[in-house]
């Protein structure tokens, strides 16, 4: 029965027609929840049904609760959490397990005298278990390899970035902290403005004012389209890479196949 | 003679010069329709020519709808719409026979009571038939077949918008609500500001003042480069499957095909 | 003689040291002009050298009339324009000759009575001949190889923004022009709003208030996000055709070579 | 002695682990050093600590020069740099060096009557060596590479972006100078405008008022995107040539080498 359970809160094919109907029925209430936490915070809805949000919060959290109690409960069904205490343990310490718990405990804390509603936010990271279906679970799986595959490149683009946005700031500052003493009143501040300006975003209420520092800013602009060039490219080779990745390779001289370890070492 | 109405009306090469002379016809109507919509907006021109409009709109209605009309009489020429009734009433169904009477239709409603004319932007949609000529059409096939063959990897992109876009709308609500609470004043007056950030349009109608929220801001603004760069690696591989996807190569001399092998060493 | 006036002219590796200090010295010319029009426009600069900007531009159309009269006189060299008369006229007729034409001709166009001083600009096309230098020719080749090859595809993406803009914007003209009759007068002033949003310039002047507009620009905010993504994605495909691309393939059954008409047929 | 010395300076995995020790010390130095920077012009910091600032960055420059001092000294140990004078000098011109020099410089020269402390914001340059740790350095070669290999386009991308920026400013000056002559006061003033629109940071400071001003900015937003989509695409194509280019691999089975055919087989 235990496994019964399991293999209904597992999200997926395996477990028959009443597998699905869970699967969907937690899929709609995640999705419900997102939209009542929306909701709630535009005054009209808060005024036109003052007590439903919190029933509805009680009722689904209840639900949640018992879900993850269950899940909890059915995980030693797997071999990877097997033993009864320290396979619940690390289970408990799982991306989607620590989410799960995350996204019931703002709703008791009140009762212990903390509050921390805002964390509530968290539930919106179980509606990444919809991504478990069908086809999608693999379009997912292409995308997070591909990006993963390209980690160390993309985080060095991201640490160039850094080390722009420093760098142009602190330069920004010099220029422009006596002209305009308000906007530009710290490095901080006009970091502030470089992001802004890097990324291509420009609100428009900072902007400098002072010959140089336009002149910088346009350099600062035209690497900011090199900014968004660099994972373009980089992630374009990845997905290359990834959608040519043959499942199987065998080597041309002795026929045997070169297997994972070999993809892994080649790339 | 249904057969020869079917071929003139049918965009493409095929039905000699008159087809040609009728594709061209419809195709400069359906332009001149647009820019009479656009131009009847236009305070000056509504006053310089009061009658024109009405006067061109009545008259390109009647010949669309006499268009269409022949059109769903003679669909019936074709292996797919053969069957009189069924095949019409399937060949109404087709997305271009929607367009085209999408297009038609809002003329005739306000006899009948009702007033849908913002419905006329439909119109816009039959500037498609235009890509339908000569070379434009393998364009389009190759470039639709290449967001086509990506679409779960381009929907997952999509879906991860959305989930940053409803998370990061969340806890800047929480950040901004109590310094900026006629902006920020709700989580989807929060989520205008989301959308407007990761895709970097940043209108400037919006923006965070704590500075919590300018350090999410900048997040959010370098997670909008990876939005964009993720979509364009994604395309990019589709599109270079896509143009090495040729069909069947042979040597001009020998005439042999030339195999895989070849293709895979000529790129 | 006419033959070295020819190479001398002729930006390049040909013609030994006079050609090339030759080369030098209009590239120098060119630059300087572009620099003097644009300082002329400088209320401070006009008012520190009163007269040099007039002295400087009809010095340097002087010389690039005669550069002209002689690129006139002595095109006849070559095989392409062999005949005195309609070779020449001919050679008029070649884009690079027509930039020459324009960047002299507003010179001389108000001692007969016309004013088109702001056609000066087209001197700034005459830029491009320094990119006729060593490997900037070659990488400046295999850009416009790479954009051309992909041409139609890209004409498409160009044409699917324009029916994107004109959509749009009828649709955005309806939603907001009761709220904001100022700013969205009309479907031409809308256009304006949806060109600054598809392309993520975003200025701020025009944003819609309803929340059907702001649905609306969020929808195309995120299209905008594609429309960067394609053109991105077609083109780093054709650059990765072009820079794969060998420069002589032989059939692997009868060894000829494949020749240019074989790969522009398998492309 | 000097040989230790050299091998402890080294960043990277050579010199055993108090070789790692000094490693991080000089990491953590550099980053607090910038940290320190940065906080020194937040108004309330300095309040807070009015001498702390002043006496970390006397410590922290003292450290640097006794390091720049130990460098200089032992780089005789390397076959580059084996002379004791000559070789000093050319280690003294390398990029790393100069950065070295120029970040401790800044605080002796007020002693000399110069004040540089802007130039302070060299030492930024120095949180490169970061990248020299573990598979990022590997991460940054492939990245440089990359970039490195497509130069000539990317400059010529560069070139077209300025041909470009100066072509529409001065078209703009023409269109917009006598509607907003504040704001297009000159071709310079109009190419903040440009290069704000072409990046697609737009800051809503500066925009087009004139129905034909609007008109070239609508086309400058779209040529906009094109300059996004073109180093995109080619560092995308040399992002997917430089991760394709391995050195040779074997199969793991026979060892055999697998060759050319299998590589582009297997891509």
């Amino acid at each position: 029965m235990k496994r019964r359970v399991h293999e209904l809160l597992q999200a997926g094919e395996h477990g028959g027609v009443s597998s699905r109907v869970v699967d969907v029925f937690f899929v709609a209430l995640i999705i419900l929840n997102v939209v009542a936490m929306i909701l709630e915070t535009v005054e009209s809805c808060r005024r036109m049904a003052p007590r439903f949000f919190a029933w509805f919060e009680a009722v689904s959290v209840f639900i949640f609760t018992i879900e993850y109690a269950f899940r909890l409960w059915s995980c030693t069904v797997t071999k990877e959490y097997r033993q009864p205490v320290f396979g619940r343990i690390r289970f408990m310490f799982t991306p989607l397990a620590i989410v799960d718990l995350l996204s019931i405990i703002p709703f008791y804390l009140p009762f212990l005298g903390v509050d921390l509603r805002s964390l509530r936010v968290v539930r919106l990271f179980r509606a990444i278990r919809i991504l478990k279906f069908g086809r999608y679970s693999e379009a997912m799986k292409i995308t997070g390899r591909a990006v993963a595959s390209r980690g160390p490149e993309l985080v060095t683009t991201l640490f160039l970035l850094l080390v722009l946005v420093l760098l142009l700031s602190s330069l920004m500052y010099y220029a422009e902290h006596e002209k305009q003493p308000e906007t530009f009143s710290s490095i901080p501040a006009s970091m502030w403005w470089a992001v802004a300006t890097l990324s291509t975003v420009g609100y428009g209420d900072v902007y400098p004012l002072t010959p140089v520092g336009k002149l910088m800013a346009s350099i600062i602009a035209v690497l900011g389209i090199g900014m968004f060039a660099l994972p373009a490219g980089i992630l374009g080779a990845a997905f290359v890479e990834e959608i040519n990745r043959a499942p199987e390779e065998k080597c041309p001289h002795c026929g045997k196949s070169l297997g994972e370890s070999f993809r892994s070492r080649s790339d």
